[in-house]
């Protein structure tokens, strides 16, 4: 249950503090140019530490690539990443060894598995997503041979929505904003919560361009749907919406209908897909997360032997997580794009011929 | 891609005016009694023409079991339920056929896979869901075994909310409504929409009690994201949300955390999932759909050989499809729950001795 | 579990005196000729009663598409195959209702699910594989558009071999015999177990000509061992060899490999597979099938209380099952090669520029 | 593709001379106790170069954990095993960069892939069986704590069967014969080929015992079905028998037939599997290795430009893989029966209320 994805899949492990984080991709097509240079800049997007708006730990991740390729070209076969840990068990987690902190997993994974690595989070820490943007990476490098972009940026912080969409503005930002202009609100809205040794939630916008009319898999891997399961498979994530989403409920079917023209759709209320498959306009995807459970504010919870007590929780952490979730959301979406461009090569008995014919 | 879950999983086939729609369920526990009566009942639920605010459609759909069940009792191979279509190949379609609807997936299923069935929509048609319900019933049966309960409703019509969300009235409401109060202006919406040859959207809750803590397979099989992604596989939804959704972006960390106390959660924000596993309270899932997208006034289009053209669609139609789609969330809800409840049987050595161990 | 294959892929459903039997094939391509003729005179060749060499019991099955073809033509969406059961629960089973028939499924049938359809092997009879020569006609009209011709003959019979392998001379043989000049020793080999009241066993092999170089997906989808695990699915097979089988262990490498010529290969003791992956040379299967359990002589057993019995089976059966499994064995390798055909094409990031770059 | 089994389930990495190869293990119930002891010592089984019926070529393999457990104990989340390889990129390679290795992988990957590792055979090499024994030693853990025990022998080497099928003999011996009497001519037989610069084919037997009646999943996940997928994914095997396998062709249904007694089966003819589900009795599988590809002499080919040429391959390989195979086929077989017992534990209504009813 560690594996996403069918024809493009990828399958990871490791904990927060053990002695390595990994994924196994299955499914590179042979022949694609691949450099670690390529994987290590996306992940270092997701790095914390650079500034004040994320946690002021140090990740310095450095991810290796153990097969599948070779000079510098994929051959078919699984590809490797790893990132040793390089802090593993150096810490005193004591107090949070035998308790629960409030809406993190230590709960459900004690009763899930009566067994747990209590240490960062261990496997439910969201260290785990370094690894959703190293194959993220690779995904892109097929994308880009295909001219399919995806790009993502922080939507919403807070009550602070952005007013515009500027994807390219987003790469620059300290925050990945999408909107210069309530840039500094939402960095304000993040600083004030952190000041209150608390935490804010946020949202987040990916959009893919030049997608191919015709991805996505009815009836139960359409699109629209792998795209959601993608994006609530993140840590934090609580909703997920394409194209208007939510806002839809309060339309007439002749308001929200995008009409179709010669040269394209008028409109893209449907954010891109129908019946669950894509019709070549931008897919836009909308992630809503939650406010990092980790705050440093005294909270009432249990003991694992069902004891009444309260936990403080020490250490760093992001006072938003949508901050750099914004980067395993693009991850994630590239991903899913990558399996639905490969899964979509054999509907239609004209590719077959196409590629076995002599 | 037809097929949907693991452990307890399903697939379906067939068109709107094909011969027959049908599933196959592979994966139901030997020794479950199962009647043709509680499905029947259960798909009566959904049925349409049966007052104002559904399509006058009849569709007296009769469903039968083709295998699986010997003496009344599940024989654990799979089971075969159908549906014979009654009126199949009757109208004539020709003012569609070679259009695409606007915000149909006629445009998307001729891009992909180049041939396709115009029939009422063939495959992409929500005459599907009638067969997910049907699976959702054997489901139920199994939760009930084991005192969990699905229970669903609609909470919204364009902008009328539910103040209060009563999962019992739902069950007599002529729409589902989860609030008495708030009933007649959601009828009023909808009626307001249907005399303007219109539609309007609306939104569904699903409430999941007495699940047991530890349902829910991370990091890529996770309850939260399998809710979504199956919610997301219903036609017309656009977005789906866990707990307070969307409303936690808003939430600072010390407001949104559910505090953990002796006697259980001190709230349900989280809406009964941490770290995409099941914490024993209530699980809430919100799906949102967008109004119908057949209306009844004309509208811009193409054809299928590009040209610029208008529709006007004939027939007749639900004018809000969340009312039915509730039912349909339900069944998917509980096929969800089925199948985690199996998955997480192997999850501990100590289950496998009490199964095994003589 | 009751699906094969992941690209192209099917589940079937159904019992031996139930309702009807039937088949979902998810991944059939768009834009293939598909006729119920065609599937119906595959499913003749495996018709019992026509000779004295197979049960003379009736089974004028008459396969009929539900689903996924329009006008002719497939849509990319599921093909239903069903066939009716003519003479369900007509026959008196009294006399093995609460026995375990000796090498049958019944015991095991028994002990994994606690309640079984005895009628007639219920979901363990060999009535089954109609449904998987029904498949497999669908998936030969893949394989025949791109030139791919798999073929299949009875070997042995119980001592008496074939010299030579004549796939067209099986075709019209009675037992399907691949040697003309063998076939009357075999069929008084089978005369002489049905005269006995016994059964005798035989092997089937199967040849696929014209395979292109790279089918088969390493290392756990290797073509080799998805032919193996696709002929020991089916009823009474215990063994299955590639190319020369059990006769390479006795040879040294330098007899045993093929040498490799500018015009190909200069033998082939591989069977046409290396490394798990198609080399281009003919493809070549051996399957072994025991005698068929059902004898109608007096065999020693248990009833379900566990108490010493014996048992004498009524009815009719094949006194050789290996004579009509050929036609199982040719329909699973060619749905074997419809599947990797698919999985195959997205192996190279060539094929998707092929597909996808405008 | 590089995926085995489905609830207890691995996936594989690595290259003959990468840097590294691993699994993941996804599926190990928490709370099993688990050491790198036991493994390596399952590892050292299958290590080379401890006495001259193996390659001289040394392989001192140190598997490590990285993730999944805790404190000595499983917590259900994915278990890494990563042996680093010492002498990569050691070895000249010239000699075969560009030609394809009769018998072997490098014609098939070079048509498939377009562009593969030439290193050793790259992917395609058996050193990637290494990580399935790693794996095996955890699945060995979970049915050690059943009181299943899985064994192997070597059968057959060229024409010298065993008499006997002594499994614990087989442990002691150098070449893991199955029998004390008949082992010295094996050895010969080995020499032989070895002295010759030739290569020999063998025979492995596996028996389980103790397996409870009930693992297995028909139709398509039968118990032999995959058994036998998992012998032939493992390199050099071209058959698989179950039970009596091909000699059951030869024989009446009144001979093989097992008859049934309150005390148990009176023979076990059928290797401990009918219908595809095991019955109790001892399960027992046969695998045929053919002679290892790489021999000393020289031999026809062509290069990558598809001109004729020879090729003598230098290096160090076993005369007889069926040896060293058989440690891998034991290992291969306790992953496919602890995924079995997983994935039975769901098919009894009884066995979810023993684990979810209060």
């Amino acid at each position: 249950m560690n594996k996403f994805g069918k024809a493009f899949s990828f399958t990871t492990y490791g904990e927060s503090h053990g002695k390595a984080i990994g994924a196994i991709i299955d499914g590179v097509p042979a022949g694609l140019c691949i450099s670690e240079e390529f994987i290590q800049k996306e992940l270092d997007k997701r790095k914390p530490g650079v500034n004040k708006f994320s946690t002021p730990r140090k990740e310095n991740d450095k991810v290796e690539i153990l097969s599948g390729v070779f000079e510098g070209v994929s051959t078919g076969t699984p590809i490797s990443l790893i990132i040793f840990n390089q802090n593993q068990k150096s810490k005193d987690y004591s107090n949070i060894k035998d308790i629960f902190r409030p809406s993190h997993a230590d709960f459900t994974y004690h009763y899930k598995y009566g067994h747990r690595d209590y240490m960062g989070g261990g496997r439910s820490s969201a260290r785990e997503t370094a690894m959703r943007v190293g194959v993220g990476a690779i995904a892109k490098l097929i994308l880009n041979e295909l001219g399919i972009v995806v790009s993502s940026g922080v939507y919403q912080i807070g009550n602070i929505k952005s007013h515009n969409l500027d994807f390219e503005y987003a790469k620059t930002s300290e925050i990945y904003s999408l909107d210069k202009e309530q840039e500094e609100k939402q960095k304000q809205e993040i600083l004030k919560a952190k000041n209150a040794h608390d935490s804010i939630g946020g949202s987040v916008k990916v959009v893919i361009k030049n997608t191919p009319k015709g991805l996505g898999e009815p009836l139960y891997y359409k699109l629209d749907a792998i795209l959601c399961s993608a994006m609530m498979s993140i840590n934090a994530s609580k909703s997920c919406s394409i194209g208007l989403g939510q806002e839809s409920i309060q339309m007439n079917g002749s308001k929200f209908n995008d009409a179709i023209r010669q040269d394209g759709f008028s409109s893209n209320n449907s954010g891109g897909i129908l019946g669950g498959i894509s019709n070549g306009e931008d897919i836009e995807i909308t992630t809503y997360f939650k406010p990092t459970p980790s705050i440093f504010i005294e909270q009432d919870t249990i003991t694992k032997d069902n004891i009444n007590t309260t936990c403080k929780i020490k250490g760093r952490h992001d006072p938003c997580v949508a901050i750099r979730g914004s980067i395993v959301c693009e991850a994630m979406a590239s991903i899913v794009i990558a399996d639905m461009l490969l899964l979509n090569m054999g509907k239609k008995m004209d590719n077959l011929k196409k590629i076995y014919k002599k």
